[in-house]
């Protein structure tokens, strides 16, 4: 266990936080609770799966560890307190690394205001992995949960997708921001980050609510990306179905939120309505004239299994 | 990412407890507050480091994942509420292994009262890893922290030291409820979990505090299995001393405290003082009539250092 590097330079460059009362330097940090829910979640991100390492710059593969995080705290409408970290690297990684992927970890943390409280360095003989820890707290208007979606509910997601392996799920923002913007200002019925793709995260929203949904394939917002890698229209519609890395927001909101939602665009990146959910469990995509049933993990496969 | 095993298995399984108000099935856990404060660690274990896969069942290495965060907890004298594990798992591994990995994690959390509140499983071509993060909360005794204890303390540890190689560190069970205990019926100083080896883990304990230490070497508890070790009386204290992964508490402790303490041994496990702390700051091993520094990572790298 060669924890030292990381808890040295944690400790030389630690953020304060008031609900943070101590960090760093002992067995455990300790969190001073106010009133409010804490919101905890865990991601681990890999070499050979969540990025290349020999492809990669290291502030990149910090970013990310982070990014997924904090994109899971703006799932649940929580502001980011406190984060904590393990790393894996290999033997032969170089401090100078291990040092830029700290910094890619911590850049993303400061901005969100968000202190590295914990973190551990593990040498070993396999490849390079990243865990995050992070704690959040939610705020007045409560959280943003999967379960809430009512039929008639219209489903708007930020921003674009689709094409994600192109560079976004490297360099991505999440969505913390807007996240708690919408909460504060509108009433949502439910919501959560696209992480595994639009149609197989749909499905988990309006499974944890009890619905269907019914989107419609031209209102889809697609990535340039996703325009530039595909090889049809069809193409484009399946990569935002089915790519995955998205951290965009998905959400279903009441007709008449979305309705002010959409005209207002009160967010940096663009509001699009993508469809809405329906009585019973269904999905379906509506494409032109046609409406067919929304294959699990995007439009080709499921063309295949269902057609 | 291939997280629907180990959350299935999770959201079927789920423990109840009072202050997780959302665990598995949405994007992060909800934890409702209470006027204590939260302490939250997190540490990684992994294949040819912490274990050997090759050497040990699934189930043990499980057991280690949630106990070494569950002695962390123990550290601080934190009651035990949720776990968040991460498993990395080779591409080739079967179902059943990672199901018993999950079996030890989760018997031994349960024997915590303790939830796992998040979990996934990502596959990848690279070794077993299981992070954990753990989150308790202080009692109204506060923490136990590693700064505070003051010259003239007693230093006690808990159970015996050394050789923990031989099986202890798979093994062991965390001093969560002996530190619960003492907390609320003594008055401690400082105190910490022994997972590096008490020579470098009180050096740790000394530096929080600004104190040194003077340890006698005849009163060091040696474990059975560093004496089977062992080739000689010496090495038996160098293995006490610098092993790591004993998993016992080192406390610093006012003296009548430590006699109160060693007259009525209110544990299960042997309370055995090996010294007390100083003025200054360097560490002291009273070995027969002989005093010498005590070397940073035990007994015998040290002689060959200082001498």
């Amino acid at each position: 266990v060669q924890e030292n590097p990381f808890i040295d330079w944690l400790t030389r460059n630690q953020r304060t936080h008031p609900q943070v009362a101590v960090g760093i330097g002992d067995d455990a940090a300790i969190l001073t609770p106010d009133a409010r829910d804490a919101v905890i979640s865990t991601d681990l991100i890999c070499d050979g799966v969540h990025f290349q390492a020999t492809a990669c710059a290291p502030e990149q593969i910090g970013h990310k560890a982070m990014g997924v995080n904090l994109s899971d705290l703006a799932a649940m409408a929580a502001e980011p307190i406190a984060a904590f970290a393990s790393l894996l690297v290999p033997s032969d990684t170089e401090q100078d690394y291990v040092q830029r992927l700290i910094d890619g970890m911590s850049r993303l943390a400061a901005e969100f205001d968000m202190t590295i409280a914990g973190g551990d360095t593990n040498t070993w003989c396999g490849l390079l992995a990243i865990n995050v820890t992070v704690v959040g707290r939610l705020t007045s208007h409560g959280p943003l949960l999967r379960r809430g979606a009512q039929p008639g509910d219209v489903l708007l997601v930020t921003g674009s997708l689709g094409g994600s392996i192109q560079g976004h799920h490297l360099d991505f923002t999440p969505r913390v921001r807007e996240s708690l913007y919408l909460i504060e200002h509108y009433n949502l019925s439910a919501g959560m980050d696209l992480s595994d793709g639009l149609a197989m995260d749909l499905r988990r929203l309006t499974n944890a609510s009890g619905c269907g949904a019914e989107i419609v394939a031209r209102q889809i917002p697609i990535s340039r990306a996703a325009k530039r890698m595909a090889q049809s229209p069809e193409d484009e519609i399946e990569r935002a179905l089915g790519d995955g890395e998205d951290f965009e927001l998905l959400l279903a909101v009441p007709p008449s939120e979305a309705v002010e939602i959409l005209a207002k665009q009160p967010l940096d990146v663009p509001l699009i309505a993508i469809g809405h959910c329906t009585a019973g469990s269904e999905l379906w995509l509506v494409d032109g004239a046609e409406k067919r049933p929304l294959p699990e993990r995007g439009y080709e496969h499921g063309a295949d299994d269902r057609q």
